[in-house]
C-alpha cells in the first residue's frame, strides 16, 4: 500500500508521500512515490502516486518519455493545470487498457491513483487526484486536501485541524503527523517520508525534506506528540457517568 | 458500518460501541451495538456487534431465546469467558450457514464481528473478538485492545497512547476520542455512543453513558481536542527543511 496526500491552501501547497510498495506481507521494498516535475522561476507540478506499481511506473515512463522526446503535449507544454491531469489521465486510462485485462483475470489489484499539485504562472495553486478510469477531481477551498492510498488512518487529523487558512508550515507539521500515525498503525506504509512545502506565487521549491524512520527530527517529533496526547487525557475533562443511562444498554433479554 | 472497540487493562475493562447501521448511504438508522449481559454481584459480561444486522441479530436472539428458555447451555450457565466465546461462535457459525449462501449469491456482505468482553467469578478480565467464521481471539497485554467495523480512522490514538498499564478512566477518554475522531472521518459510524467502564473484580457495572451527538459533555470534548490539537502543532518542533533532500525527490525525468 501506499500513503500519499496534497493541502491546497490559500498559501501555499504541502504534498507528501511515504516510500513502501509491497505484493503482499512478504515482499515490501521502497520506492520513491513523490516526483518533482517544477521549473524554477516557472512552474511548480509535482506528482505522488499509489496502486499498481507497474501501471504507475509506466504512466511515469511516458510522462518523462515525452518530456525527453520533446514530444508537443507534455507535462511542460500544456498552459494550464487541469489540462496536465487530463494529459495524466490519458495515460492512465491507456495503461490500464494495455494491462487490466491481464491482472483482472488473476484477480490482481490494478487501480492507481495520482496526486497532481503545483502552480503554473498565472493561474491559483490547484491540487488533483486522478483517478484508475482518467478522471479526475480538484480540491476547494471547503475540502483542501486530497488523499490516496491508505487513507483512513491519517485523515481524522486533517478533518480536526485543517482549514484552507491553516499555514503552510502548520500544515506541513499536520501532513507529517497524519503520515506518520499511518506508518505507526499499518505495515504496509512506510519510510523514508517525502514533504515539499510551496509557497504560492514563489514558483520555487524553497522547502523539501525527506525524512528516514531514524531521523532524530521525526524521533523527536513522535515522541512530543505521544507526551502531549497522552497529558491531553489527563486535561480532558471527566465523562460524566449515569446512572441514567442504565437502560439504554441494558441486557436484551427482557426485550425479547 | 459500526465502530466498537474493547480494551482490556490491568485494572479493569473499557467498551464502547456507536449506534449507526446504514444500508447504503440512503438508508441509515440508529441501532444499539453495545449488549450487557452482566450479573451483580456475579459475573460482568458485555457484547458488542457489527457487520450484517440481520445475522448479528439473529445471534442475539439465539443468545436471549437460550436464556429464556433456561437452556442447558446460555450465556449465563457457563463458566469461563472462553467458553462464551466459543457459544457465541457455533451461533454465529449457525446464523452464517443458514444465511450466508442467499446472500453470497446477491453479492451481499454476510460479514458479522463480535467483541465479547468481561469477568466471570474466579477469573480475570478476558476480551475476544468473534469472527464469522466462528473463531476467536483474545486481547493479551502486549495488544490490550481489539476493535470491529470501522477500525482505522480511530485506531492511530489508540496505538499511540494505550498500555496494559493504562487507567481505565484514562482508557474510556482514549476510546471515546477514538469514536468520535471515526463519526467525525466517516459519515458510516454516528451516535449516539455508548460506553462502560468497569473495574476489575468489582463485579459491578457502576460507570456507564450513552453520549447523544449534541451532549454538551461531547461538545465541550470535542472542542477541547480541536484546540488542543492546534495548539500543538504550534508547539511541536519545526521542520528542519533541508536543501540536502533536494536530489532524493528530483523529478525522474533524469533517470529515463
Amino acid at each position: 500500500m501506499t500513503y500519499c496526500l496534497g493541502i491546497a491552501l490559500k498559501e501555499g501547497l504541502v504534498i507528501a508521500a511515504d516510500s513502501r510498495t509491497n505484493a503482499g506481507v512478504d515482499y515490501i521494498s521502497i520506492y520513491q512515490k513523490l516526483f518533482d516535475f517544477s521549473i524554477t522561476g516557472a512552474k511548480a507540478i509535482f506528482l505522488c502516486v499509489s496502486g499498481n506499481l507497474s501501471i504507475t511506473q509506466q504512466v511515469l515512463d511516458e510522462i518523462n518519455g515525452d518530456l525527453k522526446t520533446d514530444a508537443a503535449t507534455n507535462i511542460h507544454s500544456l498552459p494550464a493545470m487541469h489540462q496536465i491531469a487530463q494529459y495524466i489521465g490519458e495515460k492512465v486510462r491507456s495503461a490500464q487498457a494495455c494491462h487490466r485485462p491481464a491482472l483482472e483475470k488473476d484477480g490482481i489489484d490494478y487501480n492507481c491513483n495520482f496526486l497532481l499539485g503545483g502552480q503554473l504562472y498565472g493561474e491559483d495553486i490547484k491540487l488533483y487526484l486522478i483517478y484508475s478510469q482518467g478522471n479526475f477531481i480538484r480540491a476547494t477551498p471547503e475540502t483542501p486536501f486530497l488523499q490516496i492510498g491508505e487513507t483512513k488512518y491519517g485523515k481524522p487529523i486533517l478533518d480536526r485541524t485543517l482549514t484552507y487558512e491553516t499555514s503552510p508550515p502548520d500544515a506541513a507539521k499536520c501532513a507529517l503527523l497524519s503520515i506518520d500515525s499511518t506508518m505507526r498503525s499499518n505495515i504496509s506504509v512506510g519510510p523514508p517520508v517525502n514533504l515539499i512545502m510551496y509557497f504560492a506565487d514563489s514558483f520555487e521549491v524553497q522547502h523539501r525534506i525527506r525524512l528516514e524512520n531514524r531521523d532524530p527530527y521525526l524521533i523527536e517529533f513522535r515522541k512530543k506528540w505521544e507526551v502531549m496526547l497522552r497529558e491531553a487525557f489527563i486535561t480532558m475533562p471527566d465523562i460524566p457517568w449515569s446512572e441514567l443511562a442504565k437502560p439504554e444498554i441494558e441486557s436484551t433479554s427482557d426485550d425479547s
